[in-house]
């Protein structure tokens, strides 16, 4: 009989459905060392997340985070709200003792993930881990990408193409919702898909970047204030209130193994609904991928026989493929929320085991690094902003 | 606090995984009004069903069905069993007065489906539900293809272009698993993939098939014995036993309502792994679908302005599409088993409205009718073969 | 200084046109021993065709095609009227000692197709050679995959899926064109659409087919009467007519190899304007070709590492593949026209090395025979029709 | 009986092949008014010249272009060779009162370019016209696209997404051919495919560059010395040269209409063979465009019901498509040659009824002054580079 692993999930919005549904089919799916238990949940208004925790099965709850985080009976804390809590919350988890999966994007400023970084290495220390919630990386077809630049069917990567397209706020009457309100999200494209971006480039390839150029943009300037809001929808009420974040942000940028990039983030690309795009050129080969079709990874082979060679869409769905031995036959696609039962897995495995998972919360502020380089290129008129990282924390 | 459904699972393969999954996720998904309760599961090998009960929760363990059939804490018996045994299975639990669901296709044989389509209208009239496993109509693309066609978008259906490619025998050496015997399969390609178009076929179109000519082909006359199999594959051991079942169906149709249909089926397909398309052409318009891109429906609209149309590839992920309300954000897709978690949702309103679930076993002896006169024309050296359909059942 | 070859091309409607820019081209594109002059056209309106000849650069015109025929000053007779002339013409020009390109099909009946390939055949010995204009055996993509068929990389082709898609008369307005009455086009969709696929799938896999059960259907049985017709267009006038050809013809077939078939031919598929489409499914991989996607060629390698391996996407533009290395450099697609550049390259040369070209009126005669077959069966009520071909012709 | 316009064409490499094609097509595929004549080719190689005119019927030839611009007998100029002498000729042609088609880019230095397009505005009041061959404007895919945008299907354009990719030289065994030359091509992808790319986004969008940050990086810095060229191709010889462009160049930009804009150019993308691709994305929709399926446009429109709304796949095919009036039945395809028939339509035209042609060679300098400023961003370490375009001339 497996022992069990005692989950406390903070915020019940989108992601934590998302979170909590894989906590759920983790086990069972990959016949898991550890048994995750949904222990408690925890969220600031009373009803909302005692409706949620017994919709949900989660044992108990919370509707003050900090509790949760006290509880004796939690080993893991994860943290699904939005980016202005993460570093508290996280610090007082870590500190506490207990094993922390965070969302992306790790903070929402640098001086903040710096903290975090610096609070999960001094915690490894002591057996507590902790991983960034970029979910993307247990993309079966993403994983299988990775394998291939790792074991060098690309060769050297040269070219990094990366765009990350949505269009749910390119309607100006659609409502100021927390993700468009600078002091609770951050930023807006930049870390909500940006972010995804530059983790999924430095996770494909190794390569870090080491400059930018960027520009920024906000289309719609003010928008209806919200009467309501759920996940990424919302309706608009009365007044109108000012966008403090970027609607777009786009860049160029060098990469530490001599790689060159763009890379785009937008939530205003009519048509295009969840359209996280890579491709990549080596000098051996390419590959590209488009999470709308989250299920293709597309391969051209330069070192073969070029009268007969072309990009192979290779359907990520076969037992050799990462994660997929524990899936279904064949053909027989996943969907997005089976990256959140891959990502659990990856975490439930690095506890069992005792080692530190990836992408740690260095690499967040890896992350937060690259994105604190685009905003001040973006203000200082897309001027080149080389870029270091901290190696250490 | 909603009541509970208490589930029976027969059955703990690949379909039972899938099944299990389901009746997990989709109370919390969908905030039902009855809450599926993992009840007991039922399995010949005692040990290989208590561990299946212990991963996936089942709270109780049967190793023979008709004790789970029997059992007064049981709801609804879920068949997810070799064909041969559903229609033993089926009839004993509607007998018992539990609702069933059961998986496709429903029968082995006619007179099978026949005494089953029966026994359902029986039980329909004293309350007891029953509903056949085509689930791929649950999946969104599809639901939203079949508003599509009932509303008209399409006008008179007049070809259909049905297909459903598989890759996983053309191997000769692939050893000689239950699917490839006809005592437990019935039948091969045809009975396996064949149904799920001629369900779905009905399903989008609203027309049955009238007649048939129709051959098949078995490539492969002999294989290795198997060792052990595990859902698709195996292992092949010592010895070689002759397949009894079509590796592939071809045929063409005539369906009642006027449209000319082209069908195949087949496990020899290279390359193609789940490749079930289906293509109709009308007299306004045009869709096609393909489950190897199953979140996409692909769309043609003959009365919009000729020089500015094409095809629509629509991402079947709006929170207006059938079942994503409950689902994710714009362009998050769903996979092959969210299928089962929406099927189950529909089972379960069906039961709390008390209104009958389609597919019903009167559908499910259609697509068998289907089947028969399939079989018997490929007997019969591919002479036309016209098909009545037992209404009244 | 290459010696010219003297062309006398009859008929100069859509198919005239095409043929024209073809002759101009070859010889600088291919740099021809043989270089084609275009020495006279002949129609039945003197003052069209004297427009046509000024405008396209022909040296004279003929308002008889007898006179053309008779001529000194030409080699090759060049045949693009519709199906119910090409008997007469062709015999006359074989006779009269002129090379033959006559358009497909061949003819419209099953006895002018006999007598048509039994007169090539005296001819040949004469040194006379003579070829059926299926073009789309040029399209590059299309000889690649023949060649791949023959270098075994596909090994036994055991499926074949072939269907040929336009919408051009969907709309029941459409006036009552040549083409839709069976004096003049012999047949409809099976003719002018299925008779492509018919000696497609012959070309590419070597199989001709040895049974067919067919049916086909006509879903606009009357049409307004054409006031005036340009190619496939045209516009109503007063008066209404009966279409007296298939609108439609589906069939399945079994071919001398063992592989089994799907033919469909239509133009009542609303959004498909082109799509001829192909795919082969052998023990050791598949091909597919969509004609709307004329320079793609996907190919699946099934004796390749399983878990990196798909479809590949092969642009067939590169100067390996057939044809091209005359044209542009890679990725610089070839249209629809080309083939006809191609096809009268594959002419020319036959010619002037004196190598019998294909497909001949022999390999014309054979898709005659399919034809029949198909029309006979859909006669009979979908009846299977076992198929012999006559080899000596 | 139509006047004839006298050509004389400078260049016999690829583009003079594929300019040749176009003159001998474009009167009979359009019933031009006035008929081109190829009246004389000019090459350096005598012999080579002789050959080219022999094979592709210019009636005339010439080893000094400048006797050929100083013909009484030639009504128009037509330049293909490489970049460092487009100035020298067209400068001369114009003086020498001949219409000039000048191939792209118009020159290899912004001085270069001015001069030329004030020769040209001065030309023009004199009947004496000028255009630069951007062939891909005629594409009739990007002449819809162009149609769509100007006619509001968009609304206001606020992203563009252009890249041109291939794979040509991404080998470093590839010879040094004069494209990897700065003194004669001028500079490398960008001059080659980044022109393109900056003349089609003025001319789908209307709006021009108002600033670029960018980056230029030359992968492989020396190769072997060719031994033989042609066309693209080459072989090497012995010895190695330094590459003096940019193998790559890549930049973000603003817009004066308030877009902002990613641009790639590279011939290091293994098995993007002609990959140029355009996605614009507005308040309204978006479209997106790739070169490798040149027949395709896909089309978003934002305002349409949003459940059953997609990118449309139109095929630039129809009768009522830009150009296609005049070319084949739907659905029948266009290759990468009918673009310069269809430029040479638009350039006669233009002469016929004396109405200056676009893209001038003012739009010809605008697209030398982003070219320019993207080298001194990438010079001054992507820097930030505001540009101004000189209206006048």
């Amino acid at each position: 009989m497996p022992d069990s692993l005692r989950i406390g999930l903070i915020g019940h919005g989108f992601m934590g459905r998302a979170h909590s549904l894989a906590w759920q089919a983790v086990a069972p799916v990959f016949d898991l060392p550890l048994v995750p238990e949904p222990t408690a949940v925890a969220g600031r208004n009373p009803d909302a997340v005692a409706d949620f925790a017994r919709t949900w099965g989660w044992a108990s709850h919370e509707s003050d985070w900090r509790r949760l985080v006290e509880r004796d009976d939690i080993d893991v804390v994860d943290i699904t709200v939005p980016g202005a809590l993460h570093a508290e919350i996280a610090l007082a988890a870590l500190e506490a003792g207990k094993h922390v999966l965070c969302e992306k994007p790790l903070a929402n400023t640098l001086a903040e993930a710096r903290a975090m970084a610096s609070a999960a290495k001094d915690a490894s220390t002591r057996g507590v881990l902790s991983m960034v919630g970029f979910n993307y990386r247990r993309t079966p077809a993403l994983a299988l990408a990775r394998d291939l630049v790792e074991s060098g069917r690309l060769g050297e990567v040269r070219h990094v193409r990366a765009a990350y397209l949505q269009d749910w706020i390119s309607d100006p009457e659609f409502p100021l919702v927390w993700r468009l309100r600078k002091e609770e999200a951050g930023s807006g494209a930049l870390g909500d898909l940006g972010a995804h971006l530059v983790d999924l480039v430095y996770f494909l390839t190794g390569q870090r970047i080491s400059g930018v150029s960027a520009l920024t943009e906000t289309f719609v300037k003010e928008r209806p204030l919200p009467q309501a809001a759920a996940g990424l929808s919302g309706v608009g009420g009365t007044g109108r209130g000012a966008v403090t974040v970027d609607d777009t942000a786009i860049f160029i940028a060098r990469c530490e193994g001599g790689a060159v990039a763009t890379f785009e983030a937008t939530r205003f690309a009519p048509g295009r609904k969840n359209a996280m795009r890579i491709e990549l050129n080596g000098s051996k080969g390419s590959l590209s991928f488009d999470f709308e079709a989250l299920n293709e990874l597309h391969v051209y082979d330069a070192t073969a026989d070029g009268a007969h060679s072309g990009f192979q869409r290779i359907l990520a769905t076969e037992p050799q493929h990462p994660y997929l031995q524990a899936w279904w036959p064949p053909g027989h696609s996943l969907g997005y929320d089976h990256t959140f039962v891959n990502q659990a897995r990856d975490f439930v495995m690095a506890i069992a085991l005792g080692t530190p998972p990836r992408p740690s919360f260095t690499d967040g502020l890896y992350v937060q690094t690259v994105l604190d380089g685009v905003e001040t290129s973006a203000r200082e008129g897309s001027a080149w902003k080389p870029l270091t990282w901290e190696e250490g924390i």
